[in-house]
């Protein structure tokens, strides 16, 4: 290719955000061209994620760009790219797959050693940013940033998805509801006829419990401390819902009482670290598992009395719900398409890019599973 | 059978522990008959494990007669007792298996719900003692209570083993070798090929090497702040010996180093749970599994950074190694005849019953990986 041909600087909007917890500001950004092994995205949809809203009141690193979760269509590749063309859909990936480290190669793990979750605000390759603003660099959020019309991604933190799914859903399984649905298949392994307990019914707990109900699980029991969150959870296969709050005694009591000695498996889905204890305690002796998904915000210590452990209980962590990204979201999507699984009903709002804040409003007050950020067409 | 058929009282020795860390008085008791579903034992040999030594130092449950690894002839039986006989040999089983609970009827826990350990010192069948020394009733420990000549355990917590296995061998199989094998096999279910970090060189500890060693792992690091763990570690299957107090930087950051990236498993049978967060830290990420087997003498809260789950590690705890005690020992008994499993090679240390003290002394010294007490013939 002539230099002639390569890509150029965009000038878009993007909402940017300037310090924890204050609104974000929309405004032009310039997005530099891909890099060799990237790719330039036009951002069709973004949905909020709840660790979107955790790191944006908790850390530190800031003029920022966040959202990862989030649809587009491939606007430009950069040198080298052979596996993606202009006009490609693809998916965005908060960790990537590299296909060649240990754990790429591995059919055990998804932790890639070169494109795993990016905390520093910066692109892997380079350790640079795509965006600057006023001459000006902006961080990204883990080297996704679909907050912007268009972002700028590794090759290996983009999947490629079929053409007739429709963008302003499957956005949804660029990390949320894959993580939950990952969560019951790969990492717990739910099996049939088995009693779950979900602590946390946001989205990714609820797809959690749709993955245990697709399993077969007999009994899933949803614990949130917001009562409103008890109704749709039911769509999502959730049996019983407990609310910590209006029991006299601790919540981890009653799960052993109600399920004879304890649940088989916990998700812990809220970001709360404690919880993670609660969870453990309200499993079985024997083979009672705990997941933990949730992302913490605060106190990032787990804390559990051996004795939990001791009598044969697991505790697993996982990240994106064991998925090799690149390899597997492209079938989840397949899966959606053939109605396999439910990504549709966890949209609750479809908000245009400019209300973005009202987007962080409605996440912070519990107000909503997934929120779908529209980007302009 | 007639009452006047009834074993009797039985007056012999015991070793009693009258209070925490003080040395055991060798006394006369008076072992009660057995009870419906008991035996009484003459116990032949008992090895002295860890457990023995940190709950005889740190438990406040006194006069108590400690001991829980052992070997021995059914003496008498209990009413309704059809199962044994007296002249079976047998191990006694510091959990049981009451082959009718939850925990017993599934294939994949060991956590008997009514003969598991039991920590108030008294028999699981009716809540009082076995054991009168001048008429005042002397606590059991976990139900087994092996220094004593004679001993009365539930049918639940004892094992027939064939007649033709050295009972002064196979009485560690009654625990602490049983633990190591089974954590290795049945909890961590170690992979061929893979990276194994022993975290502690007692008995447990080379146990869970020999089960990893014998189950392919192709490198197995050992770790102990003894130096003269090292060089009998060799012979169940360690291959490398790191001393922490050797290194200049924490002894996690050197294993994920020369593994490149971490172990694939690694054991903790330090009984120190702070060694629970260095094992973590020495897992890989996607797949690193550490499973605990140490019993802690002291904080028994484990902490763990949530990072180190949320990049795909597990944290398994065990009790007896995943084993169901009465099915699963006999079996492990006869693959030591068939010489698959290495037992003689841990007793460093044979002493007479009068010599008990000193088993406590070599253990507390780490001087030793089992003493085998010969009870008097």
């Amino acid at each position: 290719m002539s230099s002639s041909l390569r890509p150029g600087v965009i000038t878009c909007k993007a909402a940017v955000a300037y310090g924890a917890g204050q609104p974000l500001v929309i405004e032009e950004v310039e997005v530099s061209p891909p890099q060799p092994n990237e790719i330039r995205i036009k951002v069709v949809c973004t949905s909020l994620c709840g660790s979107d809203v955790g790191a944006w009141l908790s850390q530190s690193l800031f003029p920022r760009i966040f959202g990862h979760e989030a649809s587009g269509i491939v606007e430009s590749i950069g040198e080298g790219v052979t596996e993606f063309k202009e006009g490609d859909h693809v998916l965005t990936l908060f960790t990537g797959e590299c296909k060649r480290c240990k754990q790429c190669t591995s059919d055990k793990g998804n932790a890639c050693q070169n494109l795993g979750l990016e905390r520093r605000g910066i692109m892997h390759s380079d350790q640079k940013t795509r965006f600057f603003v006023r001459g000006a660099p902006v961080f990204h959020f883990c080297a996704v940033s679909s907050f912007s019309e268009y972002t700028v991604v590794h090759t290996g933190c983009a999947a490629k998805v079929d053409l007739s799914a429709p963008l302003e859903k499957i956005c949804l399984l660029s990390c949320g509801i894959a993580s939950g649905l990952g969560a019951a298949w790969n990492v717990a392994d739910v099996s049939k006829g088995s009693t779950v307990v979900i602590f946390g019914l946001g989205a990714v707990g609820l797809a959690a419990a749709q993955g245990a109900k697709l399993r077969g699980a007999s009994r899933i029991i949803g614990v949130d401390i917001n009562p409103r969150k008890a109704e749709q959870a039911m769509k999502f296969g959730v049996d019983e819902y407990l609310n910590p709050k209006d029991l006299d005694e601790p919540i981890s009591q009653v799960i052993k009482r109600i399920t004879e000695g304890g649940a088989d498996y916990c998700f812990e889905c809220t970001g709360d670290v404690s919880v993670v204890t609660t969870a453990l305690q309200s499993c079985c002796d024997g083979w009672g598992t705990t997941v933990t998904l949730g992302v913490p915000r605060g106190k990032p210590e787990i804390t559990a009395h051996y004795g939990l452990l001791l009598t044969g209980r697991t505790l697993k962590g996982t990240m994106f719900g064991g998925w090799k990204p690149k390899s597997d979201i492209p079938l989840l999507v397949y899966r959606y398409l053939k109605k396999e699984i439910l990504v549709d009903e966890f949209v609750t709002h479809d908000l245009q890019f400019e209300e973005i804040n009202k987007a962080f409003d409605l996440m912070k007050g519990g107000e909503c599973l997934r929120c779908v950020i529209h980007m302009p067409k």
